[in-house]
């Protein structure tokens, strides 16, 4: 009558838990690189069991996506984030430029033509930052600097990518660069972002007291998710991600007196929920398309090995130059490196608008695919070395024991 | 891109809560009342602001089912169950014997012919166990020996609906009733039950007990809604309805002793989903075809409101007929009252083999729509009188005090 559904949720949540332990206990690793690994196997590419292209699971795995980030928001303080504006501003202007102009050069040196160049420049700039969140997450690291300026940069890098999606897409329709509808873009992504943030933390604390002394059942937690998907659904009436909303609307949530009374549901929904994001991530990747075995395998993982290069080195530079002392750069340049979905927008309508072809395309998934890898690992070692500063070690955060056990939070009597 | 599927689970929330307190606080009635009818004004046949066709909605509802009842099935116990088991069966038994015959004859009578009124017979007689163990669960009543007869009753009632479904689709297709084919079916679905009670409850200690000493984030609630989904999925191979399935794992899981460790996150995931489930089903209804400004809606109302009677007495009847004292037959009886999916799926069938037309199909939908409208209020009347031997009162349940003031049970210190 269907597809089984319910089926494949349960695929995903057994191989999520699989991967993720595979990875904590023996490998040593974030558990978010396993659920993705085994994501890969369940998917397409080996065993087909999730179907990677189903419309209901990837709109399952967005609203996982929605909740690791409103999740990541509630944990963050947004006084913080702008005292670390001006470095996340830096980081993501130089992790936005050096991959745009780094991979232009790429394209351009292997003999691709100008706006071809440009849509590779371009696909390489957006930071996807569910992963490093999700690692962040996993080392109990949220509340450092570094992890602040990541997320700030990956907002700013957000409203960026954006601009650059403008611009170069008038480029593509051989038409002049608008300059109205890059400005009226950038408007838009500003009003959301202060309208969300200066409205919401007017009209929160109201809306929550109000589900408070409703009768009905579980109002708090129902109108702070109600929040946040309002937010990301604005966001992305704005053109932003909708993640970009969901981390907004955990920002503003996170200052309400209320927050205790939904956080521990909230978690527990995400808890379900966000490891269906990372192993549909995985379930998603076509591996086949760079078989070594077959001419257009060797040439996308040579075209894409080369643009691997420069988006990783791009990013890591924007990191370590980041300015201010006291800040691990190489934890904050790896975090910026995974590139997701955005990149994987602009690959696709650079194909379909015939401006790339179907090697750059791959070359471009590939870039994702090696980033979404490389990330938890690099990550974790650059995150686990002392800081310049001696910066707060993940290991002495009080909730680490409980979280590192497994067991949830709920329990604690 | 897509269709903005955030925002409608958004406003499904919104609705639901609205609606809930708005029959909680002012009607005094159970909140899933408020939720359908919010549901109504929300889909398409008022505002249109939820797509009740979306095949995505469709499926977030149907895991809020699957979840629902599995909570319900985490609440009961199995030796209680099997206490009233015969009890159960007769009101299955009369509660599909009594609809059936009197939905034939009201069909024969109207001047139909005979396979087209075994069509309509049938579509009446399986009970939707949802909106009762919801009610149920408003009034803290899942307890209660009627709470019980009704759950395990549904049990039997589902598959007994799959019987009749096999022999009358059978006759519709102009063959014999196969016995055989409905032998295998009848012996499926009671293997389906025995494996997944003996087999559960010898595996799921083991399973928990792994899970517990599983490094990674939320190992045992994640363990335990696998189980419960892929219960769901066997039982729908079994060609039982999901529900079923999910029930059964709760009942399974509640005899571990592991379950006070995923209950809590369980029962957070199922306030946000299960609501949608029933803002969804109210949605779904078009109540255009019932406008009595039309020909068409004027014999829909006259057919639709006889099937109505004779599903609401038969069932009554049925539950009023239940062996043994002290029981409150009136709670059993209107327990039984309403009809959904299978109803839904009987008439769709016939009306895709042309067994039946346009004017008993839509009269269907208003049984479906009436008895689902009726349930709430009529039951907590049922159930809030005192029983014949002074049966346990709702208000009486620790519980109460807490889920009475709509806080989430989590807060509890």
């Amino acid at each position: 009558m269907h597809e089984p559904i319910l089926l494949q949720i349960a695929i995903m949540l057994a191989a999520a838990k699989l991967g993720g332990e595979l990875c904590e206990r023996w490998l040593k690793q974030p558990a978010v690189l396993g659920e993705i690994v085994f994501g890969v196997l369940a998917g397409q590419s080996v065993f087909g069991w999730v179907q990677g292209d189903s419309l209901t699971l990837q709109q399952i795995a967005e609203i996982g996506a929605v909740l690791l980030l409103f999740e990541v928001g509630l944990e963050s303080d947004l006084e913080d984030l702008f005292k670390v504006g001006l470095a996340a501003t830096w980081v993501a202007v130089a992790g936005v430029a050096l991959p745009f102009l780094m991979g232009f050069f790429v394209a351009r040196g292997l003999g691709h033509p100008p706006i071809q160049s440009l849509f590779v420049g371009a696909a390489l700039t957006a930071t996807s930052v569910g992963i490093t969140a999700r690692v962040f997450s996993d080392l109990n690291a949220l509340h450092t600097k570094e992890a602040k300026i990541v997320l700030g940069a990956a907002v700013v890098d957000d409203v960026i990518g954006l601009i650059i999606l403008a611009a170069v897409s008038g480029l593509a329709a051989s038409k002049a660069v608008s300059w109205l509808a890059v400005a009226k873009l950038t408007l838009m992504a500003y009003l959301f972002l202060a309208g969300a943030l200066i409205l919401g933390l007017r009209a929160t604390p109201l809306l929550l007291h109000w589900a408070r002394r409703m009768r009905t059942r579980a109002a708090v937690p129902s109108v702070a998710v109600i929040f946040c998907l309002l937010l990301a659904t604005l966001a992305e009436t704005a053109q932003l991600a909708p993640i970009v909303g969901a981390f907004a609307a955990g920002l503003v949530l996170a200052k309400t007196e209320h927050k205790v009374h939904f956080e521990e549901q909230v978690k527990s929904i995400a808890d379900i929920f966000v490891p269906i994001f990372f192993v549909m991530m995985g379930a998603r990747m076509n591996l086949q398309v760079f078989d070594p075995t077959t001419a257009a395998g060797r040439t996308t993982l040579t075209i894409g090995g080369l643009l691997f290069v420069v988006a990783l080195i791009g990013k890591v530079l924007g990191g370590l130059s980041v300015p201010g002392r006291g800040t691990k750069r190489w934890t904050v340049g790896i975090g910026m490196i995974p590139r997701g979905e955005v990149g994987l927008i602009f690959a696709s309508i650079g194909l379909s608008k015939h401006v790339i072809n179907d090697a750059l395309y791959a070359a471009i998934i590939l870039v994702v695919i090696l980033t979404t890898f490389i990330t938890p690992p690099l990550l974790k070692l650059a995150a686990s070395r002392p800081g310049p500063k001696g910066g707060v070690q993940p290991a002495q955060r009080p909730e680490s024991p409980l979280q590192a056990t497994g067991e949830p939070l709920a329990e604690t009597p």
